[in-house]
Parts: C-alpha cells; structure tokens; sequence
C-alpha cells in the first residue's frame, strides 16, 4: 500500500501554527518575547542539543522548572524527537521527587538553576542519570559538584536550527507525570503521542465556542496558564493555544500580583487554575485596580470543585467563570461545565447553576455513574455512584506497577474513585471522593455539597467538612472553616449552623447533614498540589470527643 | 493490558449528542420532524432491520436516495454495524450507476422507490446483490420485478428499538464512494470510522469560531446540506452538526425555491455547496423575499472556486461567504479560507479577498505545492505547482486499483491534480486542473483567474475558460460566456476584452493571457456534480481557427 499512513504527532499542532499564526507571540514575564516562528527554531535547537548529549528515542527527560519559555519548548522538542518528558512535581518533598526520578528511569534532567541544591543533595542517588542540563537565566551555570553538566543556553547558541522530526507511531510515549494521589508513593501516568492529540482537539472544540459558554478561546485570546507545566501538561491548554495560534503568556513561579500585572500588561484573556489560585487572586489587595483588565478575562477551574461563593465574588469583579473535570490519569479533561443551548439565555444566576457544576463529559468522553456493581445510578441528581470513564485519552497504566493498574481498569473501566449524581441532561455532580465522603448511619453525606453551601456565609474564606469517628453513627461530619481577617472572631458555630439550618429548610440538604462542630482555624492545610489536605485533617480530628 | 483500548468510531459522534443535544430537531422536508433522541432510536432500528435480512459485517449496502431522514439514518446506522455504506451517485448515468454497484460489490440496495424503474432496467446485471431495501414515504413499496424486496418503514415499525452497537476497530471501512473525475472510469474511494471521526473534528474546530471567519458553524446553527448526501458524506457536514447538536433541515431532492423556503421556515443559518448552486439561488426570481432570512445565512462554497461576482451577489443579499477546497480522495476538506487574526478587522472588500481564496491547510492537513520534481515551490503567490497533501483523512486506496493507487500516492504524497500558488500566508489559490490549465508559448495561463475576473462584468452570469490548440502557441485561451438574460445579446467581445485590459492595467493578469475569442452561449455544460465540463468544451471548441 504506498499510501502515506499519518499518525496523529505532537509536531503536527506545531506545523499547524507556524500556518495560522507564525507572528503570535509567547513571553515570559519581561524576560523573553518570541514569535512562534523564533519558538519554532528554538525547539529545533533544543532537539538538536538533545541530541548531541546522546539523547535518543525512548530516553527520559525530567525537567524541574517554572514555567518557563524553556519548559514550552521542552513540551515539543522531546516528544517530537521521541523521547519522553517526564514533567517532575515541584510541590513534592524531595525524597518523593527522588523517588520519581528513581522510578520513571530518567536519563537526563532539565533543571533551573535555583533547583540545583535540591538535586545536588540528592545525587549520589541518581545512579541512572547521564547528565545535567542547566537552564539559566542569566546564561551562567553555578558551581555544581553534579556532572556532567551543560549549560542550555550556551549550548542553545551554538545549535544547529534546523532539525527533522521523525515521523514516529502515534502510540509512542510522549510524557510521563506522577500523580501524587492521596495516599501511597506517586503513580506515573504516561500519555502517547496520540493521546495528546485528541485530548488537544476535544478541549479546543470543547472552549471554541462551538458549544455555548461564557468562558471560551479562540485564536484571539491570550492565555496565561495558572495551573504549572509540571501538572499533566498544565491540562492540555498550552497544546490548544498552540493549535489555535493564540498569544501565550508565561509566568514562571506563580505569584498573584504579579498575574494581575501581567493580566492588564500583556492582555491576558484566558486562564487555568485551581480554585485556591483563584481565590488568592481574588482576594489580593490590589484586585481592584485591575477590574478593567479581569472584565476581559476568562478562567476555567479545576482540580477541586468551584465553591458557588468563590465563583460569585470573581463574578462581582466582572471575571467569566466555568467548572472542568478530569484527573492526573485523563491527560486531565473528563468534562467541562458548558451550557446548553437553551441556557444560554437565562439569568446569570441561573447560569451559575450549571457553569460551577463538575460539566458534562467532553467530546468522545464515555462516562457513567456506577453502583458498586457497576450497573448506572438513576440519572435523577441524586443518587450517588461513582464516576468511571472511557476516554481516547485516558492513562493505559500506571508505570511498572501492573496491580494498581489492574485496579484502576477493573472491569475494563478507569475508576476515578469520585463520587457523584448526575442528572437527566447528563451533567455530572461531584459529591466526594470515595475514600472521603462521610458514612454516617449507613448514609452518605456528601461534604462538597456542605462546603460549597458553607462558602457563602460572608464570614468564610474556605471551608473542609470532614468525617471523624462516632460511636453512634459510624462517621459524623465536622467543619473546618477559615474566616475572613475582618470577622475573625465574630462569627461563632451557632451562626454558622443557622446558615445550614437555612439550606435544611429550601430542601437543599438534609438536618442530619449539618457538621456536629464548626472548628474555626486561620488556614485550611493543603496537599502539594494545593488541594485541601483532608487526609490530614481527619488525622487531626479524628480524636473529638462526639457522641 | 487491562486498559480499555478506545477506537474512533462514528458511534462515539451519536453518542455524544445524545448527551449534549437530545432535544435537537432534525426535519425532513414537511414529512418528518423528530429529535436526536427519536433519531438514535431510528437508527437502533435500522440496524435491526439491516441485521434481520442479512447484513454483516464488511457487507456493502448502496444507497440511491435524495437527501431524506432515511439516509441521515443510514449514515450511522450502516457503519456502526461494521458494515459499508455506498453512497451512490445519482447524477451519473444508469450505466456507470450499474458499473459502481458491480465494481463495489454491493451486496444490498437501499432504493427510494422513485429509482426503482433506474434499478429495474438493469437488474440481470445485479447478480451480486442479495436484496432491495425500498423507502417510500407512502410506507407502500410498488410492484416490481425485483426480488427479494424489503419495506423499510413496515420492518421498521416492527423493528427492536435498541440495538448494541460492537466496538469495532477504528480503521474498518465505513463507506465508499465513486469519484467520476474527467477521464475514464469512476474509482472508489474508502473511507474508515477514523478518518471520518478526524475529519469531522478538524472540520468542526476550523469552522467553530476557534478561527476568525464570518462562516462559523456552532450548537446554535442550523443546518441544510446542499451538497448531495451521496457526494462524499455531504463533506461531512452532517457528522459535524451531529457533534455539534445541532438542528438539521434535510431538502430531499434540491430545488431553489424550496431551498429558500425551508431557509425562511426553519431558520436554516448554514449551509454547503458548489458555486452553481448558489449560483441558482441567488437568482431565484423570489430571492428578494427571503432576504431578512438570508441575512443570517452562512454558506461555504467548494467544488469549485468561488467566483468574486457570486460572491458579491450573495453578500448584497446579506449571505456570509467563503470558500473551501477538498477531493473526494480526501474526505473531502483540506482548506477553508478562515481569516487569519489580523484580517477580522479589515474592511468587508479586502477580507473578500481571502475568503474566496482556495483556502488555509485545516488542522493536521500538510499541504504542498511542488514543480514535477516535488521540489516546493516558492510561496510568493507567483509560482504555480501541483497541490500534494498528507491528512489523517486522504483515502488509502481507489477501490480494487493498485495502479491508479500508486499514481495517487506518488512518493508517498496524494497527488491532487490541481495546480495553484501559495503564498507566504500560506493561503492557497488554484488556478486550474493540471490537466486544464492552458499551456501557451510553453508558460501557464491560469483559467480560473480569467474566470474570476470575467464574473465580476456585470453582463457576465457565467464563464469558462479552456485552452484551445494554436499553432502558434501550442495552446491559446478562449472564453465561453453566458450572459445574464437582460444582457443577451448586448455585450460585445470587445467589450469583455476592454474588461480584462483594464485588469491588465491594474497588474492583475497579463497581457498575453486575454482570450484569442469570446464566444456567447445560452449555458455553460456542467458535470454530473455540477462542475463545468471543461473536457466537453475543449472537445466542443478545438477546432477553432486560431494563429
């Protein structure tokens, strides 16, 4: 057969842009400014100083940086030259990042500089390790005891820019992340070629606008990622803004004055974040000079669910919001929370309704809501079930570790261990993670539900209902509520309760739903990648005296 | 592996607007009108009704029909079952029909019962065929000779309303179609649930919004193909409005005024097809009455170059234009002439420069334009090439023709037998057939730039120009003119040739390319697919004497 078969390849989102929009600019703070043309030519330079450090197909790249003009053209280079990225967390103790480097078999690491301490302490342990590539912005490499070591830009300068991408099997591996999960050592999740494809273009599809939402990105936006590079592609978005020749904006280390800067500065109408991102954002000091530039700016969130209070006071700055879901197993996106048609003529309340919901499962998403014996719960938003999915992207296994892969394909189904209702128009209601949600008396009490209503009460910054230990019950729930600075001290468990008490009588929750206690304390305690931590959390309640 | 290996299949397409749409319309005509959900519910029907009478897998079903819900069904209902959908081109006559469904291999026929008499006459020669599924929309099936004949609406009526769909792999044939070309016998062209899954994804995505374009297709549009169902998927449109959710307007068997009509009635906001097409709907005696309606109508020309003068004639009326290209090797869309960022705020005059262009490389289309030794050409608007291209979505094969494969897929590129400029945009225009265009004193003359030029004198309705023999030159152009009724018989050639001297003034052609003659017709001949009949022509007009 002399037909030429085309796989779908990392390289063909950059071949399209250098078409669309080779002029479209990427900057990194007021360090760099390039076109993707110059981006074009510094992936090749990239490849080919890759390549004379003897990397090759299949080697594996960690990389520990910012998010950096570097680390964008690291998300093509290495996978268009058939190596694999392995995009390493910077929010993980350091024995744990040594542990991913150990487990994945990284054959160099891309490190900036100011990580080097970090590696250096450890290197006696990175026996696998050919190599130290050392990104720096002031072009200088420090002293450093690891070797070998090359200096990036000096070896950038001198390279060859122009390099031939193989044409590879779209089934190769081009990254690899490891998720932290909640409990246990990290699990690396690897996405192919094809993969990111098609998650590229079923996100793309998904925010065109082709469905209806508020929130949407075309070739005219500017997107500014606030969820990092290291974080499963930093969902996706930098491949999509590459597909659609949008302007990109990099922040390096996140920093909340600085976004907004930069968000009036450099135009920014389109980001990504976590929800407590957006909450530092919201609540910096200075919000209010920028309320110009964030009537212009879009964000979708993620990673935890949208409190209704927090969408509500972005809102109120005039910032477009929308709910997405997906995990480190689903390249991440499982559903966004667009509209339907019908809705998109409703009041903004209403709208607000659906748009802070979990969403609706994307193009080529199948996914259901299952009894433990895998039959569906009725689509009636309320019973409870939990989420499993098939996806042409979703994680094949987790690396070298066949059991717990086993266990996340039970049944030839990814179990995301989410709990969750959906309804009759298919949208889809986090209500827990399995291992979270609180048994009381046999019952499910689903703690998102409580916080979400508990993030309304003006006095409260950011709310984690837990379960702890009842004789009577099983579990009870129990409230851990940060209050804003200026009611600190003012708002008391009674009021808070009456809150609830209200929520009881529209029928939105049930009496015996209400937390037993409202513990108030400064700050809710984070995991490393800035979800609410309530492993611990329970660990440090779990001792209340209740009855 | 325990991991759920995830195909692309046309199911996934249905599906998906089951969640996303299920209330959507789909309206045939005045005779049916159901939602997506009653759709699936026909199609779950259909492919028990194809089970019941002996449809399998990699079984062939022809279909002969207008554009009807019946086809609509057919287009998922077929391929879902792992069989392949035929879509038999009507426009060609009763004998190449006969050779397509004998060279395919047909193995059932899907007939609307006004072409039984077509099948009648020829039916000895149909020995391969096992059956004749007949649709009539009096649910009666009038007498014939064929055997055995199946009722389609009685057997579905009594048909199971759910049927369970296999998981076939993502590169099994879904349907085959006869190209007629210019020359020689009609090849069929295959296409799998892949290609048709990509290409409606990249297709969605470049007509979504994500591109700036005054033709733009979204959840809130809707729909009526005016490329036949037959003529390679209706360019896939109605895959994508599937995607989409969006509502459908099926015409049955075209007609202008009907088109109008429907246009008006059901708020049909976009729609496809050749320039002749348009061509007659714009000079509908009537048009003037629908011109509140047609100012929300969005159409995308291809088939052929959109002319300038149609093009400003449709805009006068309101109607948003612009062009696109693709073969029916390729599925059929590789270009559409999406603005680039900068271009959205040009005036309506410059912008219609670019939107009747052949068009910009949709997403994962490599397209290049190279001299006889497949060097590329220079991207200066000036140097002519052939067009080769690579995309997920170009046909492997023509149907049981290793050697006409081969000259498709010379050097592992798909040779489209166009030739054009590129420029350094990367916007393509085609200026004739490599086998149309003229050779003259050994140097190319374009006939679609003549053409285009020659349609915006407003005596002009229609025009071609072809190469004629010239001892002199080797070939020499001519031009074949209708006139506009009201104009008949009161323009001269002079006048035509003063027009393109004014264009030679302006730099726009040269000199040597004018026509030698001018020749008035009543109409211009046309293909079966509405194309001009350039071979009819050169044949008609070669022996014009000329230096």
């Amino acid at each position: 057969m002399p037909a030429y078969r085309y796989g779908l390849l990392i390289k063909h989102i950059l071949e399209h842009v250098l078409v669309r929009a080779p002029d479209k600019e990427i900057v990194y703070r007021d360090k760099v400014r390039y076109t993707y043309k110059g981006f074009y030519e510094r992936v090749c330079k990239l490849a080919s100083v890759l390549e004379e450090i003897g990397v090759k197909k299949g080697s594996k790249i960690g990389i520990l940086d910012w998010d950096t003009h570097n680390y964008l053209e690291a998300y093509y280079a290495i996978p268009m030259m058939g190596a694999i990225m392995h995009t390493i967390n910077l929010r993980l103790p350091p024995e744990l990042i040594l542990y991913t480097i150990r487990h994945a078999g990284d054959d160099f690491l891309m490190v900036r500089d100011e990580f080097l301490p970090l590696i250096e302490r450890v290197k006696d342990k990175l026996v696998g390790v050919k190599g130290f590539i050392v990104a720096s912005e002031s072009k200088q490499v420090p002293e450093t005891p690891l070797e070998p070591v090359y200096n990036l830009e000096e070896m950038m300068d001198k390279a060859s820019p122009s390099y031939e991408f193989p044409d590879l099997p779209e089934d190769t591996d081009a990254t690899i992340f490891y998720t932290t999960g909640t409990t246990g050592m990290p699990k690396g999740v690897i996405f192919t070629h094809r993969q990111i494809v098609l998650h590229t273009f079923a996100i793309a599809l998904s925010l065109s606008g082709f469905y209806p939402s508020p929130v949407t990105i075309t070739s005219r936006d500017v997107l500014m990622p606030l969820v990092p590079f290291f974080h499963v592609h930093s969902w996706g978005l930098p491949y999509a803004a590459t597909l659609g020749g949008c302007k990109m904006v990099l922040l390096g280390r996140y920093d909340p004055g600085l976004a907004l800067e930069m968000i009036a500065k450099e135009g920014v109408t389109f980001s990504h974040m976590v929800p407590s991102i957006l909450h530092m954002i919201v609540n910096h000091p200075r919000v209010h000079e920028y309320r110009d530039a964030l009537s212009r700016w879009k964000v979708v969130i993620g990673g935890a669910a949208l409190p209704r209070g927090l969408a509500e006071q972005a809102m109120r700055l005039g910032i477009k919001v929308m709910a997405g879901y997906g995990l480190s197993e689903t390249c991440p996106v499982l559903t966004l929370s667009v509209l339907k048609d019908y809705m998109a003529e409703w009041p903004d309340e209403k709208k607000l309704d659906v748009l802070i919901k979990t969403g609706i499962p994307a193009p080529l998403v199948k996914l259901r809501v299952v009894d433990n014996q895998m039959r569906d719960v009725p689509r009636d938003g309320k019973h409870m079930g939990e989420i499993v999915v098939r996806a042409p992207w979703c994680t094949r296994e987790y690396y070298n570790d066949p059991e717990r892969t086993e266990e996340l394909w039970a049944g030839g189904w990814m179990h995301t261990g989410d709990v969750a209702v959906w309804d009759e128009e298919g949208y889809i209601q986090i209500t827990g993670r399995a291992k979270f949600v609180i048994k009381s008396g046999g019952e499910w009490i689903p703690p998102l539900i409580l916080e979400n209503l508990l993030s309304l009460h003006p006095a409260v910054s950011e709310v984690a209902v837990v379960g702890v230990p009842s004789d009577k019950w099983g579990e009870r729930p129990i409230a851990i509520v940060a209050t804003k600075p200026e009611y600190r001290g003012k708002v008391t468990e009674e009021e808070l309760r009456k809150h609830l008490e209200k929520a009881v009588e529209e029928g939105k929750i049930l009496k015996w739903w209400i937390p037993e206690k409202f513990i108030f304390v400064e700050q809710i305690p984070k995991t490393t990648v800035g979800k609410i931590d309530r492993l611990k959390l329970m660990e440090e309640y779990k001792k209340i005296k209740l009855p």
